[in-house]
C-alpha cells in the first residue's frame, strides 16, 4: 500500500491541535497527541492516528466532552473509583496513573478504577510514566463489544487488553501490551481493506463457526478469545477478557459486557445501561516496597538478557521478549518517520482542512 | 480407568496425617491438605492427592523444610516481600495471603511477593479466604521450567499459573484459575499414561515444531505457551507466562527463568543460581475502597448471569462462566466423594503404609 512518511513530533502537534480546535485543554489534548503517536510509534497503527476521526465523530455526537471535571467517588489509601466526567479517555487514562502514581510512593501501591469515560487509546500509552518513575506499570480498559465467550456466539465482550511494563536497567522495559482476543480487530481491518482472507481461529459467524471472512463482523459475526477454540483452551482468553471487563466495569460502576458503548460505526449504542461510559483500571507497584529498584532493574536485564539470547525454534530468526519489536520499530520511526497510509493520510488531510491547521497537505 | 471414591474429609485427614508425620506443624499441614483436597475437589487431579508423593520426595531430600519461619523482608504498607524460609509452598501461599488481606482491610489492597519457597500447589487453593472476606483475590506462582518462549525451542518457564476471583451475590465466585500454557502438563501425563496423542499445539519438540507425542518432554521437548503459533499470537501466553514469571520471581528475590528449581522427576536442579527457591505474588483489592461490596456483588451476578444465559455456539450446550464447572464438580464431589485413580490410590496406600495411618487401604 501507498504511504506517505510524517516526523513524530509533527504528527503530535497535529493531533494536538485538533484537539484543541474541538475544545479540550491544554492537558487533555497533549496526553490525546502522545497516546495516539505512541501507538503509531509502537507499529499499532488501528490506535493511533487512524482513529482520529473516530474521535472526533464521538465528540460531534457530544459522546465525548471536552475540559471534563474528573472527581475521586470513593478512596481508600491505595485504591480510588474515578469518575472521568463524560471526558476523554486517551486524557483519562494518564490522569488516572498520575493519582495511582501517587499513592504508589505513599503507600506501596496504587490502584485507580474509571468510570464515566471513553475510547482508552493503546494501553501502553497510559503506564509510560510509572515506567519513568522506575514502577511497574498496568492498565486495562473495556471496550465495545466485539468477543463471543468460549462456547458461545453472542458479542458480549470486547478485546479488552491487558497492559503491564516493568523497568529494566540496561534493556529498554519489558511492556506486555495485547488484546485478549487471537488478535486485534485491527488485522480484520487491515484484511478486509487488502482483499485478504483471515486464518481460521480468528473470528467466527453468528452461529459460532469459524470463518476465513474479515468482513464478518458486519454480518453478526464475532472475534474469538485468546486460545482460539475450546481444544486449545480459548475459555482462557475468555477468561482474562472477561477479568478485564469486571475490573474496569463492573468494580468501577461503567458498563459492563454487551453493554459497554460502541466506538466502532457498526453498532449501535443498547438502550439499556448498567453504568456510567467506559471503564478503565490502572495501577502501579512501587518496587521500593518490595526490593531495591536498582537490584530489580539488574535482575529484569538478567532475565531479558537469557530471554533474547535464547536458541530459537528451527526456522525461526530470534527470540524476543514483550515489547521489545514495538521499541526497536519506536526508534526507527522516531529516526526515520511515520508511514502513514494513503487513505489514513486522505482522512487526517480532512480533518486538516476542517480546521485549517495546515501540516497535513499534498 | 479404574478409580475408588474417597469422601473428602477423609481424604483431608489423611493428608493431613502425612504432613504431620513428615513433621510439619498444625497449620502448614492444614493448609497443605486443603489446597491438595481442593484441587481433587474441583477436578484438577494433577494438582491434587496425586503429587502427594512429590512433595514426600522433596521433603525426604531435604528440599522443603518443616517448621519453616517465614519473615517479611521488606514492606512498605500495602506491599511486602515474605522470606519463606525454604518451607511448604502448600502453606507459604496462604501464609502471604493472610498478610495480603491484612494489608487490604487496612489500605485498601495488599501484595506480598514470596522468595525461598516451594511448590505452591493449585493457585485457587491460596484465594479463598480473600472471597470469604469479600474481597478480590490474586495468586501467581512460578514453577520449574517446561515451557519455551514462542519462536523458542529452550524450556525457560514454568507453566506459570494466573489466578484471580471476584465474589459475587447468589452465584458461586468468578474464579479463573489458568496456565499460561495451552494446557497444563497434566494433560500431557493423562495422554501418556492413556496411550493417547496429543493435538497439535499443545507442545514441540526439541527443534520447536509441534508434535502429537505426549512423552516428547521426557526428550528435551517444551511446552507451548497460550495462543498455540505465532499466527495466532503464543507470544500472548508467553508474555502472560513472563509476566508471572517477573512478579513472582524476578520482583521477590527468588529463582526465575529456567533457574527455577525443579518439581518433576526428569528435571535436575541447575547449579547456577539466581535467587532463593521458588516465588511467589499474591494479592488481595479490598473492594469497599472502589464501591459498596454489596452493589459490586449485585453487579457481579448481573455480569454472572447476563454470560451464562447467552446463547452457545452451534453444538455447544451452554456458556458457562469461569470456575462455574469446577464449582458444579466440587458441590457432586462433596455429596458423592473424589474418585482416585488405581494407580494414584496405590501409590496413596504405600504412603498410608509407611506412616502407618490406616486411611487408605484396599
Amino acid at each position: 500500500m501507498q504511504y506517505i512518511t510524517i516526523n513524530h513530533n509533527l504528527l503530535n502537534q497535529f493531533i494536538f491541535k485538533v484537539f484543541r480546535n474541538l475544545g479540550f485543554n491544554e492537558t487533555e489534548s497533549q496526553n490525546a497527541a502522545r497516546v495516539l503517536v505512541t501507538s503509531d510509534l509502537r507499529g499499532i497503527e488501528s490506535h493511533g492516528c487512524a482513529r482520529l476521526h473516530g474521535y472526533i465523530r464521538l465528540v460531534d455526537a457530544g459522546k465525548i466532552k471536552p475540559n471534563a471535571e474528573p472527581f475521586i467517588e470513593r478512596e481508600k489509601f491505595s485504591v480510588a473509583t474515578l469518575n472521568a466526567d463524560g471526558g476523554l479517555g486517551l486524557h483519562m487514562g494518564s490522569k488516572a496513573m498520575d493519582i495511582a502514581i501517587e499513592k504508589a510512593e505513599q503507600y506501596g501501591s496504587g490502584w485507580v478504577s474509571v468510570k464515566n469515560s471513553s475510547h482508552f487509546g493503546v494501553a501502553v500509552g497510559h503506564i509510560e510514566k510509572a515506567l519513568e518513575k522506575g514502577m511497574i506499570g498496568f492498565s486495562l480498559t473495556n471496550a465495545s463489544p466485539l468477543v463471543a465467550p468460549a462456547g458461545g456466539r453472542e458479542r458480549l465482550l470486547g478485546t479488552n487488553p491487558i497492559c503491564i511494563g516493568f523497568p529494566a536497567q540496561k534493556n529498554p522495559p519489558f511492556i506486555l501490551d495485547m488484546a485478549t482476543t487471537v488478535v486485534a480487530n485491527g488485522k480484520l481491518e487491515v484484511a478486509k481493506r487488502k482483499g485478504d482472507q483471515i486464518p481460521t481461529g480468528y473470528a467466527q459467524d453468528f452461529e459460532g463457526a469459524t470463518t476465513t471472512d474479515p468482513g464478518i463482523l458486519a454480518q453478526g459475526g464475532s472475534m474469538i478469545p485468546l486460545g482460539s477454540d475450546l481444544q486449545h483452551s480459548n475459555y482462557k482468553g475468555y477468561g482474562l477478557g472477561a477479568m478485564v471487563d469486571i475490573l474496569t466495569g463492573v468494580l468501577s460502576g461503567a458498563n459492563f459486557g454487551p453493554w459497554v458503548p460502541p466506538f466502532v460505526p457498526f453498532l449501535n449504542q443498547t438502550e439499556e445501561k448498567v453504568g456510567e461510559g467506559i471503564g478503565h483500571f490502572v495501577g502501579v507497584w512501587n518496587i521500593e516496597g518490595f526490593m531495591e529498584t536498582d537490584e530489580f532493574k539488574r535482575r529484569m536485564d538478567q532475565w531479558i538478557n537469557r530471554f533474547k539470547t535464547s536458541q530459537p525454534a528451527k526456522g525461526i530468526d530470534r527470540v524476543m521478549v514483550a515489547g521489545q519489536k514495538e521499541h526497536e520499530l519506536s526508534l526507527d520511526r522516531k529516526a526515520n518517520g511515520i508511514p502513514i497510509y494513503k487513505v489514513v493520510w486522505d482522512n487526517l488531510k480532512t480533518i486538516d482542512e476542517r480546521f485549517n491547521i495546515g501540516i497535513i497537505n499534498d
